[in-house]
């Protein structure tokens, strides 16, 4: 029987200020990516989504971004020293691990964040980085990298455990890199047109590029949104899609 | 031969700007507590105390504060709920551990910082709830807890193990409470007088009260400040005492 | 034709999160307090909430909290010196008066927000430090001043204008004071209940209290609420009520 | 008698740090760049600088960065909307504004700081930006501007009255341009010779390049720095050797 894992980010929610559906989310995804304080999420709010996350048996991981709460993490700051790197990364899992303590619950995983992840897919010096903080806080922790990306080699040269990771809603060049979002047709909308392409790529271990182009792609956990109505339907509906299709939905790497 | 600790606040500084003379302090102290950047601190500095710690085989603790930067934790939040402690404890010493383990180097203590550690001695359940954090996190971390505070018996009931923590250069009130720093003569200043009191902690397990009386005190570390020149020398002078004296500086609990 | 202002907390979104329903109480509000950086709100926020405010004719004022944008406010400090009370809030009302500025639209009134509200009518101090913060900046800027508490005695010893606000949603008790949130029945829900309220209120220039007792208030300005869609139906109710009583709803101080 | 301003970047204290030496350069500067909170600086320190510039007769400038408290303003963040620059530039003048109105002084200047100032020099929008919003706040406002950027067109686009900068202690290309600081010789450190520079600068309104060219430079403000105690030797000897050559020392706009 085949399995997949579907990966959310939770725990965006900062302070008095809520995002996303969380409790909706976590029931579809089988891992979520927990936000630590530096580009949304809270220590309050970490510990309630290590909570929801332990009660659903679904595996936790940290989401490092950039210390940039106004700006949500979604601010390139290129050229960051990677010293700098390593300790944002070593200090925001070193958090969550502090949090999920208290409910007994262990990190399985580290995925990067917004502009982070964007500039360790342009910057090898932040992709290596990002996976040295990682293996030097727990050399058994997941990297969740981008399928393709330089975020594999990273992942390869520290010799760390990788979840590769494709998108459920987003259009894929000839070459295997996402449709930039500036171009039409980068994301898709479609609930059925997205649910059926996931099981393919699951079953056939590649996607569809624009083109038509089969394109072979390692499918370990694909990513799946909550945050507008329409992205949990969305996700809702590649959950039962996978479940008709007799795949099973489980954690790339369980908790303990 | 008698052995003590000398315990001090470091890592303090914040982005572009500097607190303390932690080169000079880290020679002098043999414990450190490591600001976690709620109050003071960012995960620079923090990789900097650690390397520094190391190096000097200083352990290293969480010095936890609340979350209030510009304040630097020293504006009392009374009445924050138990858990929201636990969640502020567990989060800041996670985040040292994290950091720490980029130079392999292990936290040994948690002292809280500033005004949670003033509303802790006065609120049991803000003292219950930083002991829940600490175990939470690590059973065999050392609690620095105030001698004769509620924070003991916090520590107690959590069966955490404790380190007593003394101030060279405060004054007792007959009860064995620090005098209030409203009244006079609160804080000594004369680097001998300081001195010789430290060696007789140490050497007779009791601090002399300013009414003269003798209490009975368990001395396991004292608190020696790094804030301005004068008290540099200060610690120095205590530390040069305890040598003449025949007394070992040396952590309660050495890192790993 | 009598006539009443409503008055309502708007422009709390911070960077990615919303908050708020400010496009619907724009409609119903006549003026709008608008939150300027320190517990919600952004520059960016700000200027959109000014944007929306000028296109309706609705004033604004500027809504100063304390800088506490985790506890979004409120968390009280008590015993800020009232020098720091006055610059927190000469530099928030300035800070909205520059954003305005691009709008060319003018600030008419201030509304101290959460805690900082709350500990000014207990403490003296921060009352009279609110008043002269605003009396520095702009001596004709308006001061709403929650109706029989200490701001009134600290507005007119600045020898500000004020506009004493009553509630739309809260039980009164006897002397006038606002019945505690900790007791029952202190806040009301029933739409048709509050809206008749209201109406009461401005034509008689009192409230009926818990036990039934006609207390005479001046009653410039009602707080109306938008958080939830509850309390923007609840708030559309009382202008209604208002429109069909033959109240007019109009700014205390018109915008220029 | 010819007449030069020398102009230093204050009050960037930050809560419980200090940086620089503002008591000993607001004896040597005629205006002062006055830190908003955004980069540096606090509501509390902003009001102690005012103060200190009131009683010396010194000239208070708005001195707005970037959002980043962390990076001290000194990030750039490329591509930011010109909407959102010039709210943020419009909400630290107004800041800066409301609590020199606790003073009852007037703020005459505005002068970017850090990367904001860098990143417009490179990109025009950011540049017309701050002009916008400087002119939208208040169109009396003298912008300081690099001179030879393109600073100067933005401001002259908007109409605002400038002053023109140069640097006493940085070494200048043939085109006028600033020598890189990633090059030898970009910055000078002999406070003989930066002396001797200002001076001729001032009296001959050009400076000389690195490979000894003569260029023509309208010098209106001179920037000094007071961040090490070198620094404000430096800036002390660059005033007194103007004073011996006869050149007058005076605010650009004399605060009212």
């Amino acid at each position: 029987m085949k399995t997949v894992d579907l990966n959310s980010d939770l725990g965006e929610s900062f302070g008095a200020w809520q995002m996303g559906n969380d409790a909706a989310m976590i029931d579809v995804a089988s891992s979520v990516n927990v936000a630590c304080g530096f580009h949304g999420g809270d220590y309050d709010v970490m510990r309630q989504t290590v909570e929801l996350a332990k009660a659903r048996g679904v595996s936790i991981g940290a989401h490092p971004g950039y210390r940039d709460i106004h700006g949500f993490g979604r601010r390139p700051f290129y050229g960051m020293p990677a010293r700098e790197i390593e300790n944002l990364v070593a200090y925001q899992i070193g958090a969550l691990q502090g949090v999920a303590a208290l409910s007994n619950y262990k990190v399985t995983h580290v995925k990067a964040h917004g502009a982070l992840s964007n500039v360790a897919c342009e910057e090898d010096s932040t992709a290596r980085a990002i996976a040295a903080g990682i293996k030097a806080v727990d050399p058994n922790l997941v990297f969740v990298v981008l399928a393709n990306s330089k975020l594999v080699q990273a992942g390869e040269a520290a010799n760390l455990s990788m979840a590769h990771e494709v998108f459920a809603d987003r259009a894929y060049e000839d070459n295997g890199n996402l449709v930039s979002r500036k171009k039409p047709g980068s994301v898709l909308h479609d609930p059925k047109q997205i649910a059926e392409r996931v099981v393919r790529m699951v079953q056939d271990g590649a996607v569809v590029s624009v083109t038509g182009k089969v394109i072979k792609m390692r499918t370990d956990t694909i990513c799946i949104h909550g945050d507008t109505p329409g992205a949990v339907d969305i996700a809702r509906g590649v959950r039962q899609a996978l479940k008709e299709a007799g795949i099973d939905v489980a954690p790339f790497k369980k908790a303990s």
